[in-house]
């Protein structure tokens, strides 16, 4: 197990799997929807990152909410654990099972269906199995926009996206993942379902329940279906790439790029001339947008959903003018806008590559964090000092989706350290960043969630009274503690 | 106590206040916060409509977070109820004590103060009894725009607003009061603070408890401080009054208009004929936009926060283009675009007096309703015909925020009829309205929640399992039931 687990596990349920309760599952899922041997297993009881490797009795692959509840069911009758799974992708090791779990990961890939599309209410119904990237392509096929846009969107699926509540490069403009939900179908603990499906832009009858499950990674209770909110498929974006004078810049650039667009900035990220560089080094066909070193650059895409009109400003026009303005300003050095698609694509894959090029360069460190925005530049400073002072020769590489006060705040190890020994600097680091953090009333969780990676320092930063009320609503919801155990929450 | 009222009346906590309790309570908020006398707290214990009038052993009014902790704390010692209090303007009696409550209603009137504005970074730190008006208009002066909206503005309070999800004519942009905020501070039914003021886009770490509180009606705990989202002011408004053809012409006004404003529909409110004389009739000073006797009208604003560019096409020029196009396809009988500031006023004081006018007609009955957008004409047809068939002299005003699926679906009595007389229909009026909206996958509270007055319904609605998950989460965040009692939910 690396360095990113707690070094205390937390207790979870044990009780093993006996033959009679296998034939059970395998009466409920049939013969492929269960997997035993152990090969079969393997991917589902490792993380992504092949970081954390877990152990499971079996793993358990049901085909509809009511194979689902079943399996729950039994799985609440004789007190195992279960690890809720969709594709797979989080880094936090929130979907994989302890080394010390016996219980069942019950994997929701199954249950893939599209169950409707509403283009003229704008809504999807969907099984919370299905990969996002074919939901968004689904849209599209309707002329609508499922705006939840992340690097994993070939794999994730949109279960584990509402579970863990997750952010990508649209959130600016629409909000995480669970502002995209009208309605959820959950099981519960004891194996019911919650049926919450309802497709209604208000509905103010009682607690709000389905804002529990979201972000909940699966402790409360399992995501089996959702109705989601699409938006008009955007016809006429605008994408920039700007370099820019500092990240105090960037946070004025978005201030006024709101009005500028007429409430059209669809994203706004910024990206360090190291980041750029780590990028270009590693990603074959990515370019340097501006041939010249300057130290920050802001990627801004403007998106109306309203055609050209002919004779009329269009995004393009409008980001010119905008531009112009902030050249003035001194706040703009260089711009380019994309003339292409080829351009614009160019510009993104720059922003997306960016896990693959840090995995190509080596061990390094990042930390998914957020203040208010206004806080960024000050973040930006103190963090970085802080980060030097313990290991003058590591490489920051910040960036980040500033309109969301989300910094990745990343580091490449310095060069030729290899990861062991960079290792025995996480802590400390990790304690420094949090620490700071933490005193600017940011999160030392913006997007990425717990899963078991957080768990320590989820108790570490949150409040004795915060941390109690998530624990009381865990302990009423879920009593034997068998969703997804240890994860999120210590009890 | 009116019908309006559950018949048979919930069991709340009903531990009377002592002497020595008074001198604690009086110890915590100095004798200005203390009302004991009869004739002192009946604006507290009555209801904004008249309709509900309860009792309290005191009024408890806390200038600060600690009284009101302490004061709560007080209560949780000795299992004295708390009723929550804000402006006291809801229209489910929520804010309201029962007639048999001997403990407090804790207003938090006394706390209004804007703790800071961060124009930059779009926020604003506020105390739960600042009214929203006032919260408009310091926002308006920082050049920034607070959405939420509603008739009531001038006299409710920001954390009544939030405790109840409020709703308002501009959720078709902006959202329910819940999509307005980053971070809450609540004082739990213990009387500890909970400190979630964080001016946080993002933040993926652990349950997201702000949605809990917010439209849990004070049962759960009391917001005594939030950060609200701001938004650029806009700059280039336009209104007008469209008499139309339809309910059907309303919804497929509403879904050209998106594009054709640039995705700047700021709010699209439908009214019947009925509704508009209603208000004529009561509120002073009013004036009919078009006078002639059509029986459906929109009053259709579109906002942008871009100022009006020399030559460029404004939101009036866009608006006369787009009714020309709706007036030929028939959808629009006659139109007219506000020219005068006073012009807008009027058209938007016709829609936001409509419960004052109500009040002013006499007794009625109201049904907030939502169902799909695209099923709005079939529920006014269906459910006019229903409500006609138990008492065929009712006089229906169907009013509504059409882009939400969101009908305030209302009713006068009959001429000359009394309240008591309609209140013998009340019931299967609202059997009727309301299995017609479940049947249709609606919801029985669109945006004014539940409190004392859907009780009953909230039980009948809802499933087994969903009445499971709230009591639950009720009981474990308030095991004595001392949060306003009797309120959302029969325990």
């Amino acid at each position: 197990m690396p360095a990113s687990v707690p070094s205390s596990i937390p207790t979870i349920p044990t009780v093993p799997l006996t033959a009679e309760m296998r034939d059970s599952l395998r009466a409920i899922v049939g013969e492929k929807g269960l997997i035993e041997d152990e090969h079969g297993k393997q991917p589902f009881v490792t993380d992504w990152r092949g970081l954390t490797v877990g152990r499971a009795g079996a793993v358990v692959r049901p085909a509809s909410t009511e194979e689902v509840s079943d399996v729950v069911r039994l799985c609440h009758e004789h007190g195992i654990a279960i690890v809720p799974q969709g594709g797979n992708t989080g880094l936090m090791a929130g979907a994989t099972p302890w080394p010390s779990h016996t219980g069942i990961v019950l994997s929701l890939g199954r249950m893939n269906r599209v169950l409707g599309v509403d283009a003229v209410g704008y809504t999807m119904t969907v099984e919370a199995g299905c990969v996002l990237q074919t939901l968004q392509e689904i849209a599209a096929d309707h002329d609508r926009f499922l705006p939840l846009s992340l690097g994993a969107q070939g794999s994730c699926m949109i279960g584990g996206n509402l579970s863990t509540n997750a952010g990508g490069v649209q959130v600016l403009r629409y909000g995480n993942a669970r502002n995209l939900v009208l309605g959820l179908e959950v099981v519960l603990a004891n194996g019911e379902v919650w049926d919450g499906l309802r497709a209604l832009k208000k509905d103010n009858t009682g607690y709000d329940l389905k804002h529990l499950f979201m972000g909940a990674e699966g402790t409360l209770g399992i995501i089996t279906k959702a109705v989601l909110k699409l938006w008009p498929a955007p016809k006429d974006v605008c994408t920039a790439w700007l370099a820019i004078r500092d990240p105090q810049a960037a946070v004025e650039i978005l201030s006024e790029a709101h009005a500028a667009s007429e409430d059209n900035v669809g994203s706004c990220e910024i990206l360090s001339r190291a980041a750029v560089d780590l990028v270009l080094r590693h990603i074959p066909g990515t370019q340097d947008p501006i041939k010249a070193d300057m130290p920050w650059y802001l990627l801004l895409e403007w998106a109306s959903s309203r055609p050209r009109q002919d004779g009329a400003d269009g995004m393009s026009e409008k980001m010119e003018q905008f531009l112009e303005g902030q050249l003035e300003a001194g706040r703009v050095l260089d711009a380019v806008i994309a003339q292409t698609v080829s351009q614009s694509r160019n510009m993104w894959r720059i922003r997306e590559s960016m896990a693959e090029a840090h995995r190509a360069e080596g061990p390094g460190l990042s930390f998914d964090v957020s203040v208010a925005i206004s806080k960024i530049p000050e973040f930006i400073d103190k963090g970085l000092k802080a980060v030097l002072d313990i290991l003058p020769t590591i490489r920051p590489y910040p960036l980040g989706h500033i309109g969301d006060g989300n910094l990745h705040f990343s580091f490449m190890g310095p060069k030729g350290m290899d990861q062991q020994t960079l290792t025995q600097y996480k802590a400390a680091i990790t304690r420094a960043v949090n620490d700071l953090v933490t005193s600017m009333g940011g999160s030392i969780s913006a997007e990425h969630g717990i899963g078991m990676d957080k768990l320590d320092e989820l108790s570490h930063y949150r409040s004795k009274t915060e941390l109690d009320i998530m624990r009381t609503i865990k302990r009423a919801l879920d009593p034997q503690n068998i969703m997804n155990p240890g994860k999120v929450l210590r009890l």
